[in-house]
């Protein structure tokens, strides 16, 4: 409908935009070389489905299995009655969404999920129950003893033995972004001298709360400049040139849910009950990549330049830290970008010795947070 | 001469939107009234001399000098060669504009000064002596030891036997924005419990860098918001929708200065050599308020209940923390406000027993950070 729609020129810019943060195909140039398509479409390939595919993630998930030849036999695009009947394109094709029901999962060896809690919830099970294999976005099965919760560059092991076509159903869990950016530079680091306490504030972007989110950021934004009142429908304040709490809900220790996450899924992705995390996660008007600023106390030494070598050698990072030029991570740099970018790594000097680091970190929340850490729990089951 | 130029509506928002950002008189209701200016001009009040008054800090002196009723015999309204000949409006009355020169401080009894270091340097001795009592805001002399570096909730008794009217001229040094604003919320908990190690985070808006940053800040978003390069004069990269490490230079220990100021302004604040502080200070796309993630390790225990009891009764702190409604400081909320903001006050589950906090701390820039606690420095020389 909206195709065909005549839109404004503020519309146009506002969807330009808006894509080029959300990182769509229209926005990202897309290699969909013929030799692509052979390479992916194999008979001997799993079948896909991509659950909640219309969503920020859900685009994000068909990019990064784009990008990285994900090999499939077949794919199904699947979201609420509400979006079904969309079309989406896809390497080239175009696939109408079909409504997500009990019967979806008939013969589907992988289903990447991002449509909720809830929906991952009364579906996951479902899935398994029909031999799929469920990488699931949600935190619905996070903390569930018996669910893997993988970051692969750093506990690939806890899904040993799942594999597609042992015709064996399993859940697997993927972690909530803030936790995946913080432990991709972390956790090289406390392999080499053992993290004791972690002290985390988070600058996180609007991304995390949808792609909703990130529209209203925008409208607020241009509300705010031509000094109207902020439209507020999906954040109850002015999110633009303002920050705030992280909408979460708040828990009787008054934590939120969210500093709640790097809290319980760092000490399970660590395999380690004792290792002491607080956090406070803010929302800032930044669009698709999330920062943490992250203080560190070690049990061993760990001086900085070790550090920073041990960083520049770990996977899925890039150190960004050139002091003489003020240059370092930025949300912005990171965005649509696969790696997380470290920088500001320095001793603390609030801490005696060589036990103490502050370091700077930054990644693209819909990518490495979600649709990229998926996908890459995904291949390890091939 | 902008005056006699018919602004375009976009013009016309652009400055509708920066003075009240800024917040000058046309942006905040101002109480003109003939009793106000009756008694502000008294003939036993001190003469005034505000240095760099065309500045963003140098315009809130003005407005805080305004709205305490600060009594004067006379003031001085001294800036740069460039804007000497410009006119203020000051409670009612047209000012022109002084170039600041050796002879300016002819028979000033208090000068604010907020013209830069290198401006303090040369012009602070100089007013001393010519017997003037100097508040400076720049970092020219925080860190002089015979230089008292003041907030007046926390260390008025440093500025003992200074006062207008002995004819003896003196320095005070006003302590940077993010070190008054995080100093508010934790001396009163530092005063109960001791605080032996602090780790912060900030959240620091625009105009820390100035009036035009803030103008840059607006010019960029509006620039991306139309898919336009965005232009870079005052930061050398997008500032809009990003976040980046403080601008501040980079020592070789790692830190920026801003984050350093921290560190040893705390000290020397505290007036305790042993108090470990570390910080990572980062430059948010907000305007004028700065917001501060506060991590805190004490001797004694301090529970959060009581942390809170404390906070509502310190002079100057406002106590923002409604878990249920999730409402907690923000630093549109505290913009143009005198009061700093305190949220989030929660035992921190990292540490033992009641000996650690987690707060959330948000204040004006300009105002606590900045004019108002000078001007409330100058209330203490009366």
């Amino acid at each position: 409908m909206a195709a065909f729609t005549p839109l404004t020129y503020h519309q146009r810019a506002h969807n330009d935009l808006l894509s080029s943060f959300i990182g769509t195909a229209s926005a990202r140039p897309r290699r969909f070389s013929a030799a692509r398509i052979r390479m992916s479409l194999q008979e001997s390939a799993p079948s896909l489905a991509v659950v909640g595919v219309t969503g920020a993630v859900g685009q994000e998930f068909l990019s990064v299995l784009s990008d990285r030849d994900f090999p499939y036999r077949s794919i199904k695009m699947l979201a609420s009655k509400r979006s079904a009947g969309k079309h989406v394109m896809f390497q080239g094709q175009d696939y109408v969404v079909q409504e997500l029901t009990h019967d979806s999962f008939q013969g589907v060896d992988i289903a990447l999920f991002s449509a909720g809690g809830s929906i991952s919830k009364e579906f996951g099970p479902i899935a398994v129950r029909k031999g799929s294999i469920v990488v699931d976005n949600s935190s619905a099965f996070r903390m569930d003893e018996n669910v893997p919760l993988v970051i692969p560059e750093v506990n690939p092991e806890e899904m040993a033995g799942i594999k597609v076509g042992k015709g064996k159903g399993a859940l697997i869990a993927n972690p909530n972004c803030s936790t995946i950016i913080c432990l991709m530079a972390a956790t090289p680091l406390h392999r080499h001298a053992k993290v004791v306490r972690m002290v985390v504030s988070t600058y996180q972007a609007a991304s995390g709360a949808g792609a909703a989110a990130m529209e209203e950021l925008v409208l607020q934004t241009r509300e705010v400049l031509e000094g109207k009142p902020p439209t507020c429908n999906i954040f109850k304040q002015q999110y633009a040139f303002n920050l705030f709490s992280h909408n979460a809900p708040v828990l009787s220790n008054g934590y939120n849910e969210e500093e709640m996450k790097l809290v319980k899924e760092t000490r399970k992705i660590w395999n380690n009950k004792d290792v002491k995390v607080t956090a406070t996660c803010i929302r800032v008007p930044v669009m698709r990549a999330h920062a943490e600023s992250v203080n560190l106390q070690f049990e061993e030494p760990l001086d900085e330049e070790t550090a920073r070598e041990i960083l520049k050698n770990a996977p899925g990072v890039v150190v960004i830290d050139d002091r003489a030029a003020n240059r370092f991570p930025t949300p912005l740099e990171v965005s649509n970008k696969d790696d997380v970018a470290v920088g500001r790594i320095r001793r603390d000097v609030s801490q005696d010795g060589d036990t103490g680091l502050d370091i700077f970190v930054c990644g693209d929340q819909i990518r490495k947070g979600a649709a990229l850490n998926a996908v890459q729990i995904a291949e390890l089951l091939l």
